[in-house]
């Protein structure tokens, strides 16, 4: 039944029955192989083997040839002899053409046994080679992947696919997101599809379309996450929902973002925010140990940390904790002090004033090069004091003006001493949030003080449910209007708007913002109140989010959820900065896939049964 | 931490303590339950709980209200007492509800225990309810799920999607899907994701579309199958590939066919045919034996069929091998014999005359009920000779002309006997095969020859690699153009194209057609000679799969794979004929949902955005 060649005759010893490899069935060899590229150890040395693979690399040495022959499992070294029949064969061939060799496992002498390859203690004599497949010059080399430019790698990516670091980024992602979803059902969860040909929706990014052929004049939209399918999951009783979800957006690209990627989507009834974390902290601590080489991971719980606060200890709402520095608000120390520039600045009430301590950054050099790097920001400059290692006093224009005392109270509070420094933000901290968080990034990278042998995750909770959006003078959702916010109808009804919190949080990792999540609003009439205040009427509500409120009409469960971002979890494990490093075939940053030619012109015929014509941009000339 | 309030003090006896449901913590009890609806035993009895969920049933009983408390685990029952404070709020609520009750877990009496539910055991006397969401009135019920028209069902999928057997639908999809992901990486393959903002294909269905923004007058298209991707994964080393991947075709839609569906994507490198077998015959026999609820399943090695013979004995490349019955061309016996009908029409050389044999249909009536059927057809009738049980003797006009001795032989040939009757097909089996097909189903079944208690699954081999287009009279691929045709180069130099066999293959089971796979044609060469024979050129080829073949040009390892449909298996295993009883939010009959209302209008600032603009058709007064 197999096609093959009988190596001996049934019945007799089979020099290959120990092998375990699956296509090998009885004593009948199979027409391409009998082990994979990294299967051979030392233990193998006398038999015979038939290996197919790319040709990864060719060295003449001493008369031989030398080949590492490649695959998906490894590298195994193949020795042609000048005088075998296969030599004249392969010497010919550019490396990444594929071949399929019969000959003999031999062991290496102790000085040539490769350490760093698992079938580093053996190579095959060839006495037999099939040319299965012949390559042309390559337009990107495979072996040593030297750097190229990126649209050479996409428009060859079956050649990139084969480099090293991306092959193993991509069976990481693989891997990674088989893991998931083990955790997931293990907990209980099972994992639905939703719909991809779906409804555009108004919320958030700009939305794919897809015309329809049956219905003249409409459109599908591609979705930009299943939110509402999710919801409604919950409403139709399944009780813990999953789903590795494809998700469009037609925003511009980013490193860190592509028109289409993946998240971990997940939806739980009759929970409160807590049970979510449950769900999903020993999922990612689990994960992260699993893949993360060794470094260290949280341990669960992951620490918790409010919205505001994180942003006055942080400077962010995606705090890195592998930098061990937190701000603190030194106001009290300026106000009415000596240093006449805070002062002035602290009249007005809005303003505030930020201390970052910087341990160990107790010297002129530093602060000046900080001073100069916020310069290089934008900023005025970085305003500093530091208490000097030699001359243990302390240093800079404003313990200058501010005096002893005060710049020993500055001390105690940030808790600093000798050889370190500060630095001070002042203003209005909703506008030098993020530059605060940038000067601590700067000053704990300068310090050495990230420790990044680690995945440091946390919660952040209590995310405000309204803004206020200075462009339209108005209250608006400050993130998902669906929340459910913090005390329901009632402080919806009794507050400022601006003080209500929202049952919302992300998890960050490292400075990542892994995903958002929320418990959700199950209840129509709390919604249509917080539509209300953001100025959103029944009308509208009803208009956009029509099928999820009628769901909600008969009978919701509490439910609450979240969805990390898989491309970034994995972005984040194999180390990578780009999201097309953990993507096998990604688009280009101008959303282009250059191998398949997509977007591409289609037939004029197509466009009519769509009912669509296009309309070319009017070039100026 | 847990938002909720305590039950006992804590260090005191905790009578929850027992519990393992994840939500409760130590001695603090959950604010929605302790307890699904599906945990409670026996053992429980004397305990406190808390339960959510929806109300399934409400009775009134001997003055107590019995309700049937709902989630996605199980059912329980409820039991409120009149003086309880919960009985006035409960007794006004709507089915469908859903409320959080505490009380006391409650043995039931003997007679009152039932045995068809888990918690069957036990009931709950409430002493306390919260109303969670209020149910307005129901558009479609869900207890006891009483026939309701689809569009209904559709537009209140989350009521539908509460109904036993739909939940249980879905469910198993969920776990059918798993079990196939994690078989495949049982197996040493691993799931990668392949685009779905792709390149229009030529090939097959009609591509749905999706403009680009950035790009004007440019369109992506969804995969109607991620085919030249997993090729594209081959080529680039990896070796076993799998995805359950979504694949979109515009086509009118049927019951066993939607817009968007899934299937099990499966490419291997370095394989022939029966490696393909060898890798999916034990997935599925294992998952069919796993959700076949103790229906038998066909042993692997599956039968292989040749594609001619399976046309030849079962009048169709999908047969029901359940039904025993096995045509055979009869011819001879009739050639230049008594019936002249037949022996004219086999004057013809293309003709035959095939016999469909019936074991224990030998009586005049049944042999007259499949004449009307057949007539019922649009056929002129159907020949037949039956045996019959009472006289032994043979019956029917045919056997009449033809004679004892080639009626005996006819009997021998078809192993027939006493009681047994044979029905004749005759004239060109290429316009007749499917109606023998048909007439073989329809005895099988009448006769109850079929035995429905069994999964039987078969290869169909040997498609031919090409056919004769009638319509535009020239030779065409008759199924996958990239299928490697056997013999390679040489077939496809000096054979008849119409005698080529390709290494093609589909699993049946049921007769059902559960996918097609191939042996791909990895060489450039073979490939452009097999385009040329169907009439297309290479500047074709290039310009339609020039992704494809250009990276084959750069070492292309053999390979071949198949991709079983999703859907159509998990409709198997859940014993439904439509399709949208196993996906949790189908579209409609018409490509609608209904529920969120796709396709829909757009605004214009989307259109203009996408560069195009709608062209309705003109209306025909």
């Amino acid at each position: 039944m197999i096609r093959g060649k009988m190596l001996d005759k049934p019945g007799t010893s089979c020099p290959l029955r120990r092998n375990k490899f699956p296509y090998l069935i009885g004593c009948f060899m199979h027409i391409y192989r009998s082990h994979t590229c990294g299967a051979l150890r030392a233990s193998d040395a006398g038999s015979q083997t038939r290996l197919s693979g790319w040709i990864h690399r060719k060295r003449d040495h001493g008369g031989l040839l030398f080949i590492d022959l490649r695959d998906h499992y490894g590298l195994t070294q193949l020795v042609f002899d000048p005088s075998s029949p296969g030599f004249a064969k392969v010497e010919r061939l550019r490396a990444e053409s594929v071949i399929r060799v019969d000959g003999k496992v031999v062991a290496r002498d102790g000085a040539t046994i490769n350490a760093n390859l698992p079938t580093g203690e053996v190579e095959v004599y060839v006495a037999e080679v099939e040319v299965l497949s012949e390559a042309a010059e390559l337009p990107l080399p495979v072996f040593g992947e030297p750097d190229y430019p990126e649209e050479i790698r996409l428009k060859n990516r079956f050649l990139d696919l084969r480099r090293e670091t991306l092959h193993k980024n991509i069976v990481l992602r693989s891997r990674v997101i088989h893991s998931i979803r083990q955790r997931m059902v293990d907990q209980g969860f099972l994992e639905y599809q939703t719909p991809i040909l779906t409804a555009s929706s108004p919320e958030g990014a700009r939305d794919f379309l897809v015309p329809s052929r049956l219905h003249a004049g409409k459109f599908y939209a591609l979705p930009q996450a299943p939110q509402q399918f999710k919801q409604l999951l919950m409403v139709s009783g399944f009780d813990r929902y999953f789903q590795i979800a494809p998700c469009f957006r037609d925003e511009d690209l980013r490193a860190d973002r592509s028109l289409e990627f993946y998240q971990l989507d997940v939806e739980m009834s009759f929970v409160t925010q807590e049970d979510v974390f449950a769900a999903i902290e020993p999922l990612m601590h689990g994960l992260f140990t699993e893949f993360g080489e060794g470094k260290r991971v949280s341990s669960y719980p992951f620490v918790r940390i409010p919205y505001r606060e994180s942003i006055a200890k942080y400077g962010s709402d995606k705090p890195d904790l592998r930098n061990p520095i937190e701000m603190q608000d030194v106001s009290e120390t300026f106000r009415g002090g000596g240093f006449g520039l805070f002062a002035r600045i602290l009249e007005n009430s809005a303003n505030a004033v930020w201390g970052i301590p910087a341990p160990k950054g107790g010297s002129r050099a530093f602060c000046d090069r900080m001073n100069s790097w916020a310069q290089g920001e934008g900023q005025p400059g970085l305003g500093y004091i530091f208490w000097s290692e030699d001359q243990g006093a302390w240093g800079g224009p404003i313990a200058k003006n501010l005096g002893q005392d005060a710049t020993n109270a500055l001390m105690a509070q940030l808790g600093l001493g000798q050889g370190d420094s500060a630095f001070f933000v002042a203003g209005d901290p909703k506008v030098f949030y993020k530059f605060a968080g940038s000067a601590r990034t700067k000053v704990g990278t300068d310090l050495g003080l990230v420790d990044e042998d680690q995945f440091k995750f946390c919660w952040i909770v209590d995310f405000p449910m309204f803004e206020f959006n200075d462009e339209e003078k108005k209250v608006d959702f400050s993130h998902n209007p669906f929340s459910m916010p913090q005390g329901e109808m009632e402080a919806l009804q009794t507050k400022d708007p601006l003080d209500i919190l929202a049952y919302q949080y992300d998890i960050v990792c490292n400075g990542y913002e892994l995903c958002s999540g929320a418990i959700r609003n199950h209840k129509q009439d709390i919604m249509l109140k917080a539509f209300e205040i953001a100025g959103y009427d029944e009308a509208f509500v009803e208009s956009q989010f029509g099928g999820m409120l009628n769901a909600f009409k008969y009978g919701a469960p509490p439910h609450g959820g979240l969805a990390p971002g898989i491309d970034r979890i994995v972005m984040l494990l194999a180390g990578q900065q780009a999201i097309r490093e953990v993507i096998a075939f990604p688009l280009n940053q101008q959303g282009q896939d250059v191998m398949m030619s997509a977007p591409s012109d289609v037939l004029d015929k197509q466009l009519k049964e769509l009912h669509i014509r296009t309309q070319m941009p009017i070039k100026v000339s």
